[in-house]
């Protein structure tokens, strides 16, 4: 008889819910040492096999993987909710644009992405998939804040206060993954900000830098109707078909909104193997469309899901998002049985994980992955009765019924206090900025 | 110079939307006695004309009436979840009608009442509008809990175990109407649950009560097209100009859902000043469609918000339906502009105490009114910051930023805590209800 094996950590809960395989488990226990997940166990097994030096029993809660939040712009959790009810047009050159150019500074990133990491870890989101400027500011912060970061090195074609042109965003962003590459919870992705931002001359630019340097490419995509009109009216094909023959297509990429879609373009995300970030509440709040999400998982397209950024959302909350995409797939086509809670689940989780290339590491409770969890509290009156622990957490739970969050096995959040902010710090912070940018 | 003048309560906060002047005030304060609204005063006038017994500073929070869920089956609450991804047709034969059939008396509806107003309570929303089975037993928990309440009285052309023909519905309901009358905090309505369950006959007499008794009719409304068609090729009209025909429309009538309204019903809808009760949620999950929202607001139709039951939603959650509400018109109009966040706050105070008849009772601060007023909480570091608090409580704030709640000035939530109910004993009831119904 082998002596039981030490670990770490050992998380007793009502249900665990591992995504892979997609089971829904009663009286086991999640493992976890070194930050990976060593086992999902029956109580039985664990008190036999493992000898944690911490245990936990969540008697009223529902253990997942982290969400992963395939889509934001962290650092505008600052101007959360200064521009509604405007089109996106207007939207960015009137209101987001203008505010951008004098304020956004490494400073303004390095506390808009605190915040934006405070409220998604509350949330239950582990990893995040930013797009924004200052990438070096923003790897300062997810660090301190502990959350998982893809961070996109953002390419534009016209000068910011952050970058002149797309050859200075380019060194300026590689340079910033040179100096933080060593962080284990951050990984990396080239972000073009959209076709109608960037040149023919600088995707082949951003696209041989992906092969040399093996990172995936992530871009807006065919948000709006009018921006697919311009497309074809100034290059006679869709943004996709010209992103495919500038040779951006392929496995890691991964098309953002992506509202829409012809045929064709369809058969391209399929035959390429590209993922979609599909951003519900941010496409319904600016009227860009509604993206053919149940059409694309039913041809194999990988679909994940993003907040975008808090001045379009206005909340960085995933549970919000889950429910939303439900509903919406729901209405769309016609049919209840559309995007049901378990589908909607995986997106969140290991949908997201393979659409930032993370499917080996993250967004399934499976052993030998980085232990990000998130404990779910459906004991609440108002969530009574629970049936069926899938369905409330897409429609019934809110974010608020996260309790406790771990990123690589470390206790990010305790109870809903993060761990590792100084929360009154942080919204002295915010006050300033708010007074600023008012 | 006259003496201050004793009030039972002063509420201070940060922000008091009264909706009706459309206003934020900063540094007022709201003054009540006997359950109603004296003013809305600055600070100094309330420091030198009033002097309350009990005094309430809330700096962090906005003031707000409390909102009104204009549709809901409150006691479905037992049946949360029980039912998910299924079409309204198929959800209604094959799963909830069965299931009713079998658990529902007035035992079921004191207990699913109960447990719905409480969640009810608690996400800020003081007076429902409901239609189910047993009014008596609903009268008698909503009187327990301090809900407001309108009771729909059913009828129905089928039996129930709760009464054989709609004249049995009819009798049920006006006696427990009788029994229940002299309760201030209810009112009452007819409720025949919808055209296609209700014969010509019985609407005829339903319409003959109204008048006499001064009651207004409420009634599902042309919820899916398949409805809307099955009417038209069996009655060669609208279920709507049915109703008219038969003389049910006019200032108190309220269509429920009416997701399906073709020219002509809406101009009926404006001709006799009916109200829509908008479910934006129910109408996603059973994807019956979108209500055209926006053009009966711009026609001039009053408009307000329900949740539905918790067996189609699956919260009763008004701060869920208002973000819905908005963000559904959007895309569906594909105008970022339709229903601003004023808009919507509006639909689900005083829209909805005018859909049920209460306009000049609930659904704003103002002197005379009820004191049914809602403390929203918008310091959390998650919400932060907080450029516009009406935008904040529609597109960030969650109901659980809810944190007091009076109704008729009687402090029904205290710090998230219902103050009439025992939640403990409440919880070990619906785990009794779970285990049956499952």
């Amino acid at each position: 008889m082998t002596p039981p094996r030490p670990v770490e950590l050992a998380i007793a809960a009502r249900w665990i819910l591992p995504i892979e395989p997609q089971r829904v488990l009663s009286g086991h226990v999640l493992l976890v040492d070194e930050g990976r997940i060593v086992a999902v166990a029956t109580q039985e097994e664990s008190a036999r096999d493992y000898a944690p030096r911490e245990t936990i029993a969540l008697e009223r809660h529902a253990l997942i993987p982290g969400l992963v939040n395939a889509h934001t712009h962290t650092a505008m959790t600052l101007l959360r909710g200064i521009a509604d009810d405007v089109p996106l047009d207007a939207w960015l050159k009137d209101r987001i644009w203008p505010r951008e150019a004098k304020f956004v500074t490494p400073e303004f990133i390095h506390d808009g992405v605190t915040l934006g990491a405070v409220e998604m870890l509350r949330g239950g989101i582990t990893c995040c998939n930013d797009m924004y400027f200052y990438p070096d500011a923003a790897a300062f912060a997810y660090d301190a804040a502990g959350l998982r970061a893809v961070i996109g090195l953002p390419v534009l074609d016209f000068p910011t206060p952050y970058a002149s042109d797309a050859d200075d965003y380019l060194r300026l962003g590689l340079d910033a993954r040179d100096r933080f590459k060593h962080l284990p919870r951050l990984a990396w992705m080239l972000a073009p900000h959209a076709p109608y931002t960037v040149a023919d001359a600088s995707f082949t630019r951003i696209v041989t830098y992906a092969r040399q340097l093996d990172l995936a490419i992530q871009t807006h995509l065919q948000e709006t109707r009018r921006e697919l009109d311009e497309a074809i009216a100034r290059y006679g094909q869709t943004e996709l078909a010209r992103l495919d023959r500038l040779g951006a297509t392929g496995p890691g990429f991964l098309a953002i909104h992506a509202v829409h879609l012809g045929d064709g373009d369809r058969e391209l995300l399929v035959r390429h193997g590209c993922s979609v970030a599909h951003c519900p509440a941010s496409n319904m709040k600016l009227a860009s469309g509604i993206a053919p999400v149940a059409d694309l998982m039913a041809r194999g397209v990988n679909v994940a899901l993003g907040t975008d950024g808090a001045a379009s959302n206005n909340r960085l909350d995933l549970f919000a998002e889950m429910r939303l995409a439900s509903l919406l797939a729901k209405v769309a086509t016609g049919d209840a049985s559309a995007l049901p809670a378990a589908t909607v689940l995986r997106m969140a989780t290991l949908g997201g994980a393979k659409a930032l290339s993370l499917g080996e590491t993250i967004g399934s409770l499976e052993p030998g992955k980085q232990a990000d969890v998130v404990a779910v509290d459906l004991g609440e009156i108002d969530d009574a009765p629970v049936y069926d622990p899938v369905s409330h957490l897409v429609h019934v739970a809110s974010r608020e019924r996260v309790t406790d969050v771990w990123v690589a096995g470390e206790h990010v959040v305790r109870e809903r206090m993060p761990t590792k902010v100084d929360v009154p710090a942080l919204a002295a912070r915010v006050r300033l900025w708010q007074h600023r940018l008012r």
